[in-house]
């Protein structure tokens, strides 16, 4: 069986980056920059304004009682000049009038009968020169995932659209006879098919684009016809089928129809992972347990879907947490437990939220984090702290 | 000056939680239930059922040879039946036939001849029991911001549909006579409208609905004009107008035309927030200078549309990040700075991303944290730890 790391690494050896796309600035948060790197057209700020509300004056004036000669406000086109012995009314904003070097704060300033006293004040006092964010021509690095922040600094650069990596399409297929559609009734042998949904959120939690294939049946036929729909996509995902039993057609489709990279991995929950391709477009067959499906989503699909998108990892935030308690575990497997995490007297604690069974969903909804526990241990130890990878809100 | 703590109390007192409706499950991801309790009306899973592919026989019967009868696969209807000395074989997810107590595993068995050889086995071993996951009746407690697992819970529930909390309709309104829009040519004076994108985005991002109401100039008709305009929001946030300057309307006609609940706080940046309300709706005035305004939208604005979902907190993940060398601050106000952390050695580091000053974004761009800094001190100081408020993903 490969490890998780050697199983990823071949694994995210297979990712293409998609193309590019334009899309508006109201539509690109949580889009990813084609190239971090936007070269200033224009210097921010554009012009030197006032940081405060209070009066535009000459430094070399301060102190004194100056003549207030007129007012500037921002957005103003017309500006008042400053000469020698006077001052002009400014607001927040507003571009510095010809003439004056500083800016005097109104709760600095005493205005009576149409004059104003300043304080002493060095030249350049709560002036923001023109350019002092970012000088034209500067190569502005941003974060690849934009956020409100980095939208807004496109914006202050007077971009109106971005261009981004296209979303990854992920078809998605679950295998399996016993499979229904939630909201119907179920038919003896029936369960209710909660991967094919999960996926689709996953995926677009990652920053893909889920395509629904829908549900396949245990026929060798069915399951190569699926994977060949799929072929349109930039990446398929399936469920159920990668395992030993004889209606299990994914792993064998792969090895007659396309070609099998690899399949097992000692990862628990997840062991009957396999990883291939058919008409050059690769195939990730996750086991068919519900809470195995999430978690190698979580391990494989999730950094491939980011790996596409030009981003590294997969974005999740790690701390170290202490287990209040042992949590027993496969020893032959690297396991990724569903635990709480929260932090508590300086220390960040993690419990089981439940049966630990790849079976068992309930308790992967209550958890906000999974507990990396070692091959080679037989439980999660109290006495220790382990990487925890948060996924969900800590309480 | 309120502090943070009291204002933020304020303003969320004046919270309403919004209504329900009711999404399908592949539209549900990252939408809020509106009751976390859901009673399960079936069993999951609803039969007894094989975890394991392999044989399905009586406890009784092992160690020993037993003759294969027939075999039961995932979605059967139809099942075999497992009397003295016979065996089934069984695939994971499939139906327990009726005499069978117990499933063998393929790796454990061995099959010749129409017969399958198999170990010690004790009752109940590999199979899971109807409702063992969750019995029907249960009040399954889910959290109550979707994710791919909680929807897959609902599904194997048999839900295709779930009632959540509508988003909160948030009216935007950018103030400021030098906006202009991206995209468009600057004239004298102007600036671009960076605000009203990214509030918007981070609207989005908190869980509310923007509803853009545009830019307004700075004159007191046309501040009134807007607020009465949102006055069919849930909620009504403004940036810009919220000084002390003559053209400062927003504060003025919550005054003049509704009321004026508090204004100015004791947070860097962010003093000249404004909170009050119109025609029953609450208005947020945040600040103009555009980190100032999504940074106090990060502290109250975020909140406020999670308090109106029925969350708590603003739902960030915080870190006790150490300093690497002091950032300097205003001693009178708690100071919320722009930083970068990351994990080093086995603590938590923190540096300033850029200048720390209220217009400068794209510091704020390449923060992923913001480091919260009391009242009192004059810079974050390298000897300790403080708290940083997550954001973005850690480098």
């Amino acid at each position: 069986m490969l490890t998780l790391e050697e199983a990823r690494r071949r694994l995210l050896a297979r990712a293409r980056v998609t193309g590019e796309e334009e899309v508006s600035l109201s539509s690109a948060s949580g889009r990813v920059l084609a190239d971090p790197r936007i070269v200033a057209s224009l210097d921010v700020p554009p012009f030197a304004n006032s940081a405060m509300d209070g009066y535009a004056v000459r430094a070399a004036d301060t102190p004194g009682t100056l003549r207030i000669v007129g007012e500037v406000a921002a957005g103003s086109a017309s500006l008042p000049e400053v000469s020698g012995g006077t001052a002009v009314r400014i607001t927040t904003g507003a571009p510095l009038p010809p003439g004056a070097d500083t800016v005097v704060p109104l709760e600095q300033a005493g205005e009576s009968d149409g004059a104003v006293t300043v304080p002493l004040t060095a030249p350049g006092t709560y002036v923001r020169m023109a350019g002092s964010d970012t000088p034209a021509g500067t190569e502005v690095c941003l974060p690849r995932v934009l956020g409100p922040p980095a939208i807004a600094v496109l914006a202050s650069l007077g971009l109106a659209r971005a261009r981004v990596r296209s979303r990854p399409r992920i078809a998605i297929v679950s295998t399996g006879d016993e499979l229904m559609d939630p909201g119907l009734s179920l038919g003896p042998g029936q369960i209710y098919d909660s991967n094919a949904v999960a996926l689709a959120a996953a995926t677009s939690e990652a920053g893909g684009e889920p395509q629904s294939l829908g549900r396949v049946p245990d026929t060798r036929e069915a399951v190569e016809e699926a994977l060949r729909a799929g072929a349109g996509s930039d990446l398929i995902v399936t469920s159920g089928g990668v395992s030993v039993g004889q209606h299990d057609y994914v792993r064998g489709v792969l090895e007659d129809a396309g070609s099998l990279d690899f399949w097992r991995i000692a990862v628990q929950p997840g062991k009957p992972l396999a990883v291939g391709e058919i008409a050059g477009v690769t195939v990730i067959g996750l086991p068919g347990n519900p809470v195995s499906a999430l978690v190698t989503f979580e391990l494989f699909v999730r950094p491939m879907i980011r790996a596409m998108l030009g981003l590294a990892g997969d974005g999740r935030l790690r701390v170290q947490a202490r287990p209040q308690e042992p949590i027993g575990k496969d020893p032959q497997r690297q396991a990724f437990l569903r635990v709480s995490v929260w932090h508590e007297a300086g220390e960040t604690l993690a419990r089981s939220s439940g049966g630990q069974g790849s079976a068992q969903l309930r308790p992967l909804a209550e958890a906000n984090a999974l507990l990396v526990v070692p091959e080679g241990e037989e439980a999660a130890d109290p006495a220790r702290t382990y990487e925890a990878i948060v996924f969900g809100e800590l309480s």
